[in-house]
């Protein structure tokens, strides 16, 4: 079994008898267990998964681990600086490094559609093995699933993970205190512009690229230098203004943000206005929101500048106790508006 | 919130903007959060997932854990004796007891068609929720994703667990020994009969009804009178003679099995004639295979009968040092034949 991804990518797929995914391969029967080999274990290889048991025994401390999950039905599959391949490992990586856990194991349900050729799911499942490895975690069991065409649109991956929560770590919305600094670790609306900008054959200066990341590394830094970190949320779906919003109606607190301190790339803030999005409602991949303790705020910005992830970062607003449940924007031209969280379906199918 | 089951299936739905789901109810803005309000947190309600983070953050003792997952695409999505939410809950409950685990905790992933009615939603929440009751597990986290109609076919659910592997049980192919006995804890192919015989609109003099079931119950009674349980497995897609193939490959040893000491309805039976497949191969979702050392054989036999979910659990063969990797079955009429591993694809979205 080859461990080593970079490898990999250069040798011969192994002959297999179909070049695309047919019903049989989520038969449970010998073309399952030939997929199996050939793709999964082939790029996940590890002692835990090795075993091809139907799930995988793992040891832990005592103490706390996180438990999340997360669906990906993006299209399409491959976009601009990804695939959904890394966006599935990233988010679960994400999803629990927003509790202030450390992931460490994930699992990976594969639902494909009949028809779906085996080398798209090779290089989705070798998008996902250096994802899993730069975000030092296994996956250690899975499934697969196959449906008639036309049933499913060519693949849709679950992930789910655990992570241990180290002691002392605490996120709850009931942490959050009047006068807590708001962060955001970087650019917004960089995975929803690059999706958008596939989809509506858009071409800009520079290529518009997700911003899918792993942040625990990032979450790890900040937790080095600061144990105020009162509430992290990365803001995929929605955007930062729902998340906001979620996080102002489960603290009943009220939340400020200066327009002028969001960071917005140039390029995907042209792409906003040519499509008429509100960047503040586009999903991102790899962005975090931190509510901190005031007195932290500046050192935990200082060492998120410095950590690869985090290089945009910036300090957007503060939490107050005026308006518990509501998100006011301070516009670039002085005014005040009230950021509503968003109602309908801005950008379906974006992650 | 309303934690009883039972009661809130005497409410009246919560009145809602949309009898169907649309799209905007997986854009993570407001529709998103009435529907985990008025379905998810309504019925599954517990004080982790109430929380309503990406993760949940769970309590565990130092030792082992289980991790695993499953999706479900099952067609049709009713069924006798079933939903897919029930198969989708006591699937992954049974993936970690089948790795001697206690299962504590469930994440559930929903991808929804655009145009499922929420009733049929509703229902399935329901099934989904008194079977994470009935095996004792807590539906902790989960997320949601809507697709265009046409784009996936009604509802795919995707579970992962966790559980806790109490200190001593190894479920391993390596302590599989040659003189084992193999054990069934009841009647097979009954859950891939009773979706063919919906599909093909067969009638039968008594319905057949899928077995689904959570079998934490049936082996912690195994565990009670016997440490010498090598090996367990539930025979789900493949059906029983893909398993015991996959048992016989991993643990390089020979397999025996008497075809007169498998259980089988006799519905079952003449469904399997009718529509021509051989029970052997066909799915079920509420039994397991279990290889013990021989001389606890009886003694777990005698606790399995007495279990609501083995009262017709039967041993149905042994481990040879003979054809290693093969699966031999002695026919009724006394010959002996290779029982092979399925190839192809018999009953498609079983599962």
């Amino acid at each position: 079994m080859n461990n080593d991804i970079t490898n990999s990518l250069n040798c011969p797929v192994p002959k297999n008898d179909y070049d695309t995914i047919v019903l049989a391969h989520g038969g449970g029967g010998t073309l399952t267990h030939r997929l199996i080999e050939q793709i999964f274990k082939r790029y996940f290889s590890n002692p835990e998964l090795n075993l091809m048991h139907d799930g995988a025994v793992l040891n832990v401390e005592k103490g706390r681990i996180a438990l999340s999950t997360d669906s990906y039905v993006v299209s399409p599959i491959f976009f601009p600086g990804g695939t959904i391949g890394e966006l599935a490992v990233n988010g679960t990586v994400n999803d629990l490094a927003m509790c202030g856990a450390q992931p460490t194991y994930l699992s990976a349900s594969f639902i494909l559609e009949e028809g779906l050729p085996l080398s798209e799911l090779e290089s989705i499942v070798v998008a996902m093995a250096a994802a899993a490895e730069r975000a030092g975690v296994k996956i250690v069991t899975g499934d697969t699933k196959v449906v008639p065409r036309g049933k499913a649109d060519k693949v849709f991956i679950t992930t789910a993970g655990v992570g241990v929560v180290p002691p002392g770590r605490e996120i709850l919305p009931s942490r959050i205190r009047s006068g807590d600094t708001v962060m955001i670790s970087g650019t917004i609306a960089d995975h929803g512009m690059a999706i958008m900008s596939v989809r509506e054959g858009l071409e800009f200066e520079s290529e518009i690229q997700t911003d899918s990341c792993a942040l625990n590394g990032l979450v790890e830094e900040m937790y080095a230098v600061s144990s105020n970190i009162n509430f992290l949320r990365d803001p995929t779906r929605g955007g930062v203004a729902s998340t906001l919003n979620e996080i102002a109606q489960s603290a009943h607190k009220g939340i400020r943000i200066i327009e002028q301190s969001v960071p917005v790339r140039e390029s995907v803030r042209s792409a906003c206005e040519i499509l008429g999005f509100d960047p503040l409602y586009v999903a991102n991949e790899g962005k975090l929101i931190a509510i901190v303790a005031p007195e932290d705020a500046e050192k935990i910005l200082a060492v998120m500048r410095r950590h690869q992830y985090g290089t945009d970062a910036a300090i957007i607003g503060t939490v107050v106790e005026d308006h518990p449940g509501v998100v006011m924007l301070r516009t670039t031209i002085g005014g005040d508006r009230v950021v509503d969280m968003i109602s309908g379906e801005q950008l379906p199918r974006i992650c």
